[in-house]
């Protein structure tokens, strides 16, 4: 949200500005020191001074923080820096949501994006996604759409798309704040019953709702919501545009079909490829290797088991009575202890006792992969390659989390340079010198079947690709950089809880599970690339000799002719025979 | 905090648990589906199903999240991933706060930071960090170490290390949630007065503080703060080490003096270098530039200015009362009339008034460079190199606010190499293979003189660096690497609000404006850079030229003894007077 200072001399009131040069001070940012200057000689009196603070004058600032204020003054932490990620983001956070709700209730996703200039202007846009999911119950609606921290998905384990209960409310008051107008909802839950519609608003000083219009309407679908947002945007197709991002959305959800109408009103359809529900996530308990003492204390505190040994068994995936009870008396524990009597010593002994036993590793059928058909499938759909190849590994575990990792790769892209790899590129409105023309690997992201369009760099994809030795596959590269091909690899990364390294969810953070667990995957796509590669270079070798058999037989023969005194018909039969033996004798 | 499945096979009771395979699982991580198999097989009834969901069964789900519970499951977003860090993000937390109550009250900080550990072991520490600052008012600490979102400096714009008000309480939360213990506080106001003891613990589903222990006590300075938590961790120096952290506060803030007691018992000084107090940062209005629709709208409902003309002059910076009167006149509002009657569409209209007129730049009095020469002496500290060179640029501006960027740059460093380059590598585990010897800039962060350990590649620092044409200044570099060479490169960005990419403050969010003044700060010593280097080639020129003056004169006066029969001394003389010659010729 940079504002130019330059640029506002092009607005139409700068020469009237210039003219009464008393009402409005012209200034340029380039030169700060006469700005303070000029300060300093028309109102002295406000100069600013800095004294000295006390104990008390700093506790009289001392102040509570809303959430909301928090995230509205921190925006770019939730994907909203400058107006065109912030159109994307809030159609991604829609998106989202739309096709979480569907799986969960076991419908085929159909969703419709609309983006729309309003009033014709190129930095203020209408967006709306409309899905054909379960609806929501009416007095939801306030929270989900404007208050954040919020929501259903945040106390469970399980792979879902949303997580956190921030995206939508988020999109919202960054509408709220760039053109002051609600978030508008309609929905509907059941065919038999009409559908209501909603305008809210954020309150950020306490982080609640403000509910403006809430009516019963229209609805053309028998269930289905449809929100609208009104707010500062930026549309430009291309790299990390929402374009890209429904196209990749596409592959990844091959169940869902997607119809989006771009601000130019051309129609764009991204039909359903199978209609084949894909994996249902199901929900599960956390691990007991994945808490620390004072959260197994708090549990303790909180839990509905009325025994230790009840809580054990049913509050943590993996723990079965006899393993509770063995755990206890280890502990020093009586299993029918009242969980809400647990001292925090008790939790540190208990916690010690369970990281010192060996348990089953968590439930790894509660995350499911793309599948490595499927992402190859996908990849043809973007790529024009001379080579696919696809890993999906088994399940493993980080901080207690299950999480799966797979990757695919194609080979002698055509159009790969022309994607190209960009990180925010354009955002900072100055590309990298591009000298050289050596260029470099195309990294495509996915976390939950969400395609992750920013924030590269940070990624552990990206970590886990620049650490993998790309030359023993035959790929070039330079130390700190990505390897160099025609090459777009493809990473997918599952589990019920992704740690992205921001609330925007652009980039999963560092953790060394999920890191080794994506290289592993990398490098067995990178196997199966040297293989190629090397056979390539070995038919290329081959074409050369070839091209060597076809340049030189004819000058043999003629030899041949003149030493043997053959005759033309002759000679041409012994070059087509040494040539039959020749290529015989080589096997590609 | 990821869990090694496999570590648990050293646990001391792992053979216990072998020998009653019943009431333990054994299971490897690497056959999940032989877990999943037992686990039919063992309790078939307990096998999870999905069913469909609906709108009534996902909205029975739905609930609030508090602030506390988000970040306790988003730890990582907190710099709290794993136990090295989260040591080191702690101590961080708490000088950082230390520096700027220092700061704020005028004196001259020394800091002293404890590590031990407890009971000797290795993944349980205890850490100290001890203040000269003003003290804190008694009934402010419970808020201040344990609640999420509270403090006194988010709403404010000033040049400060803390802006959140959330560090110091994460750290407290982090360490009763792996350890159980509270947050010890000591602290005192005035010599005239006792010192407060407080031990305090962070209620995580009410984001509300809990007060265990609150007594008076003794302390050893007149005024000051210690705190001390309890948390699980890991000590080890080197890259991103407490040890580095601390070395490079002090050359940032070389007016503080820093003593640290290291978990070994051995105790580091790091003396004051100046005795000058920096510049003491102002605290500042928001501009109009970086408003948006709906801020100035809330602006005005919430304002104590009871006229739109006092609300504009009063609460934005750079609007005086005739400009004041100009803007409400160009929107056709009262310049009386009262800021709470103000309707979305005339904030509307006098923010399109406001945006289209040139108003003064921030005032940048308000934020204070380390200097050009401190930077280059802090960079003498650090590493021995046969060049350096710095640029200090003017303030500038991103969405409002104001900000300036410095560089410092070593060229020709000696142990360079040893302290290379990384990105949490030795935190996952695996470092990148280094099969090139050609050793990578090493890349130093600052933000408002604070050392960036971590995530280095998702800084705009990292950004700007890899847009700079390094080529043409002499050093070699790869397409999407840094640049090569015994190359030390230290970046500051100051402002009243610097934009992280979490909340952690490891990485300057990409905006543009931040990233084209780093480029030009860079840019800047990168010319110098080039001059010297260049410089350095002509000298290696011109020594490999005097070398063959060494190698060949003396052949040339035997040639010429033998062709004038010359005897021996005048020959000496010759090749002598030659030499002088040959030298003056050349100018280096």
């Amino acid at each position: 949200m940079g504002f130019d200072f330059d640029g506002a001399a092009d607005g139409g009131v700068q020469s009237s500005a210039a003219d009464t040069a008393d009402s409005t001070a012209v200034m340029e940012m380039e030169e700060p020191e006469l700005a303070a200057e000029s300060e300093a000689t028309s109102k002295p009196s406000r100069r600013r001074k800095s004294e000295a603070a006390t104990a008390e004058s700093m506790a009289a600032k001392q102040r509570d923080i809303s959430v909301s204020e928090f995230f509205a003054k921190n925006r770019h932490l939730l994907g909203f820096d400058n107006p065109r990620k912030a159109l994307l983001t809030a159609v991604k956070e829609a998106v989202d949501n739309s096709l979480d709700a569907c799986e969960e209730a076991h419908i085929l996703p159909h969703i419709t994006v609309t983006i729309a200039p309003v009033d014709g202007s190129e930095n203020k846009f209408r967006m709306t996604v409309k899905d054909n999911g379960p609806g929501i119950v009416a007095k939801q609606v306030p929270n989900i759409f404007a208050r954040l921290l919020y929501g259903s998905k945040f106390h469970s384990l399980k792979m879902s798309r949303g997580q956190q209960g921030i995206g939508i409310s988020a999109a919202g008051m960054y509408g709220l704040l760039t053109t002051g107008e609600p978030v508008q909802i309609m929905t509907r839950t059941s065919g038999k019953k009409p559908a209501n519609h909603y305008h809210v608003q954020i309150d950020t000083t306490k982080n609640r709702p403000e509910v403006i219009l809430d009516e019963e309407c229209e609805f053309d679908l028998p269930h289905g919501t449809s929100v609208t947002i009104t707010m500062e945007g930026r549309y430009q197709k291309g790299k990390q545009s929402i374009d890209e991002y429904l196209a990749q959305t596409a592959i990844a959800n091959p169940h869902a079909a997607f119809t989006y109408i771009a601000p130019d009103g051309k129609t764009y359809d991204y039909p359903r490829q199978s209609n084949e529900m894909p994996f249902i996530p199901v929900e599960i308990k956390p691990h007991p290797y994945g808490v620390e003492v004072g959260v197994l204390f708090k549990m303790a505190r909180q839990t509905e088991a009325r025994t230790m040994r009840e809580f054990l068994r049913s509050d943590f995936s993996r723990i079965s009575q006899a393993i509770a009870e063995d755990l206890l008396k280890k502990s020093k524990l009586s299993v029918n202890m009242k969980p809400w009597d647990l001292t925090i010593k008790d939790a540190e002994r208990l916690h010690g006792v369970i990281n010192s036993t060996k348990l089953m590793a968590p439930p790894t059928d509660c995350i499911g992969p793309i599948g490595e058909e499927k992402l190859v499938d996908g990849l043809k759909r973007v790529v024009d390659a001379e080579f696919y190849t696809s890993c999906t590994r088994k399940p493993a575990v980080y901080r207690g989390n299950p999480f799966l990792v797979e990757a695919a790769l194609a080979y002698g892209c055509k159009d790969a340079s022309e994607a190209g790899n960009t990180d925010e590129e354009e955002d900072t409105g100055m590309p990298a010198e591009k000298e050289e023309k050596d260029q470099l690997m195309r990294l495509v992201r996915f976390a939950n079947r969400v395609p992750l369009l920013y924030q590269q760099s940070a990624c552990a994809t990206y970590k886990a690709v620049l650490d993998v030795n790309w030359r023993s596959y035959g790929l070039g590269q330079s130390r700190g950089a990505l390897p160099s091909g025609p090459v777009m690899l493809m990473v997918h990364i599952a589990s019920v809880w992704v740690p992205f390294t921001s609330e925007s969810k652009e980039a999963v953070a560092h953790y060394p599970e999920i890191i080794k667990e994506i290289k592993l995957a990398v490098q067995e796509c990178g196997r199966k690339l040297g293989m190629h590669v090397r056979k390539q270079r070995r038919i290329k070798d081959e074409m050369i000799k070839r091209g060597y058999i076809e340049i030189y037989l004819p000058h043999i023969g003629q030899a041949l002719k003149d030493i043997l005194t053959l005759k033309d018909p002759q000679v041409e039969k012994l070059v087509e025979k040494l040539k039959v033996t020749l290529e015989k004798s080589r096997t590609v």
